[in-house]
């Protein structure tokens, strides 16, 4: 049952942000802890989710320049940065503001309550101990949080390298991101069975992704457009998407351009450059965006939820309860068109059968909620009045 | 049975492709005829086939420049020829050398037998007035012979417009073709389905295809990057090959660059149009090439056929002839199997069973010719002693 909790004082609805901390609090929170949805789908939500700033994570092969993009970005390394020719990089770095420059381990920044980064203690420790944190006082930081990451490898047999799920704490970052960079450079410009697995990880996340060809100067202009078409003819086959992923061409680092190849680099590079730059300066306002975006998808995901979890219950007997639950696990599909026919649900927005069916064996559906009309109500509500007027009244600060 | 031949004198093996002439009609062509190579596979070859000048056709949308870019290879318009921003080339036409200049309609085309354009007869009248062969003396065209194409349209409904099949006829051309020159233009990117069928059309020929984005001068550098990469985004998925095809970025006219874009233009187009000259000035010693290559390739399927079509005769009874033969031609694939054992014929090699069975009800097995082993060991000398031999004593006369 939902424990009480004093609403918040109406001023701190004072943006969007703090708006939907409240809804979620007051009209979503409760409704989930109900019907277990935490358990089936994700944990409840905490202030650092909504408080988190924009991500940018940088992916790429090793030495494409990932490190050096975010020195050229800060004007300065980040503690504990590591930037040479060969792989160097060996952890997932979170960079972000702080008043003190210092380097916080992964294991202690997985358990501070007011860091976006709780979900990552799944990832077990053998990954914690290759994650931590890089605080500097920043006045771009105030604005995005970069994460750094590990090269992609090459080579399949690399693959057994890591002491962790590397592919999977990619995905987890990159819901979370608000820009994934993929760099390439002119002479690792191969989609290796690792970055495969890596962009494969990315699927719906497509929107978010830039390519940067990095260290467009190192080569001659000839090359150059021979390195690009290569680059954009494997990228479509493996991102496999109609829309073509944005490509900027440049060299992201502090030194000079090179000069034998500057006609093309002066003119194009720089337009380049500072075209990426415009995209990055967006996200603070696109971030409010997907905010609100997920936030929609989860009050929805759920009421679903609710919808399923007291549906089950109800159809629980008196005696025979056993039975009852084997066969509803057994036939959940149909369970769920029926519960969707009932209630006129869109089918899409569904869990997964299989997994919800996994989780389900572990509870006694007759031990779950009965349906509570008062809480759907709220979530409706929220869908249907509460989100319109906190974007009606508040807009999105950025704009 | 075979007519006897009076032999070329050996003087006339003053080329290898003298040579090969030569060698398919001594020892090829009299166990093509014998076992019905022909209905089965393709037409005995022509004098003309081995004469033929290399081809190089062009292919793509209206107005991306197909017939300028041939002006300017030549530096004149070719007889009949049209340009202009709508869609001008309504034909196919064959640009060859001539002593005098003219323009003889397709029809006149197909039935002339020193020219290689007699298979056209299969597409019917309709397409036949939709070819023509312009005729001028050049020298250029002494070693290449151009076949100019009406662009290829967009959106599906364009298919009906189409009087005979556009696709096939590109087939067959681009089989006869040693270099398929698939222009765009940065304004013409979209790839529609007539386009899309006729790439299909040219699988199996992907080492001839060179891709052309012509008139890169008509945009600025950062436009002509997003096309670029765009192009070649959609064009290795359609293409599904993993090598990534050469592409030639210029603008191939006579007009003088647009200067607001030259920076890049004077550099890249210069160095890429050098290339492409360069690949076409290869184009004679490439043919001579393929022409042995294929020359091979039907020596063997010849050689394969004729096994199994004295194998299939060696099969009949003296009674119930009619049995056994519909018996072997429902059974064909296993058929193929036996004779494959038997020979150790490489499987592959073997003509499609559909199409070879549909053939052989036409036909009584009956009548077929007896194994003669003279004739199949002719083939063999050829495939092992005399091309060999030819190979050696005359190498490439472009090498
Ligand atoms: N734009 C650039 N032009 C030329 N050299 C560059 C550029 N960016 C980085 N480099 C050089 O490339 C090398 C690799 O850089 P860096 O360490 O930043 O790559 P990384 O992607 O972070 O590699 P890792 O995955 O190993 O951490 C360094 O020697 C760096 O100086
Ligand atoms: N490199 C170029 N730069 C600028 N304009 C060009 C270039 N090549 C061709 N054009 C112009 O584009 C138009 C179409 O040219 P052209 O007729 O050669 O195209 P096409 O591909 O043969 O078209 P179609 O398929 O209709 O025969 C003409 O107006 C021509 O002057
Ligand atoms: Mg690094
Ligand atoms: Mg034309």
């Amino acid at each position: 049952k939902p424990r009480k909790r004093k609403p918040l004082p109406p001023q701190a609805v004072n943006s969007v942000i703090d708006g939907l901390k409240r809804l979620y609090v007051e009209k979503i929170k409760p409704l989930e802890e109900t019907y277990l949805f935490g358990p089936f789908h994700s944990p409840p939500l905490t202030p650092s989710d909504f408080d988190s700033k924009p991500m940018v994570m940088l992916l790429g092969q090793y030495s494409t320049g990932k490190t050096t993009f975010i020195k050229h970005l800060l004007k300065r390394e980040y503690p504990g940065a590591h930037i040479g020719p060969e792989p160097t990089t060996d952890r997932f770095v979170a960079i972000m503001q702080g008043q003190d420059e210092r380097s916080v381990p992964g294991n202690t920044v997985a358990v501070q309550a007011d860091m976006p980064f709780n979900g990552l203690t799944k990832f077990g420790t053998a990954f914690l101990s290759k994650f931590e944190c890089s605080q500097l006082p920043h006045q771009l930081l105030d604005h995005v949080t970069f994460i750094d990451t590990p090269g992609v490898l090459s080579g399949e047999k690399q693959r057994t390298m890591r002491s962790y799920d590397f592919t999977g704490v990619v995905q987890w970052f990159a819901q979370r991101s608000d820009l994934i960079l993929l760099l390439f450079d002119p002479h690792k410009l191969d989609i290796s069975d690792e970055f495969k697995r890596v962009i494969g990880a990315l699927r719906g996340q497509d929107d978010k992704i830039r390519v940067v060809l990095n260290k467009a100067d190192q080569v001659e202009t000839q090359q150059l457009m021979r390195v690009y078409g290569a680059l954009m003819w494997s990228l479509g086959k493996v991102l496999n998407t109609p829309e073509v992923s944005r490509v900027y061409i440049g060299s992201f680092n502090d030194r000079p351009m090179r000069a034998e190849n500057t006609p093309l680099g002066a003119q194009l590079f720089e337009a380049e450059q500072n075209d990426l730059m415009a995209d990055l300066n967006d996200i603070p306002r696109k971030s409010v965006d997907r905010k609100v975006n997920e936030f929609v998808k989860r009050a929805r995901a759920a009421k679903i939820h609710a919808y399923i979890v007291s549906s089950l219950r109800a159809r629980m007997p008196f005696m025979g309860k056993a039975k009852v639950q084997q066969q509803i696990i057994d036939n959940l599909e149909e369970e769920f068109d029926k519960i969707q026919r009932e209630h006129h649900l869109p089918r899409g927005d569904f869990p997964n059968v299989d997994y919800f069916r996994e989780v389900l064996q572990g509870y006694q559906i007759s031990n779950f909620n009965k349906l509570n009309p008062k809480l759907l109500k709220n979530v409706d509500d929220v869908l249907g009045i509460d989100i319109p007027d906190l974007l009606h009244k508040f807009r999105n600060p950025y704009d």
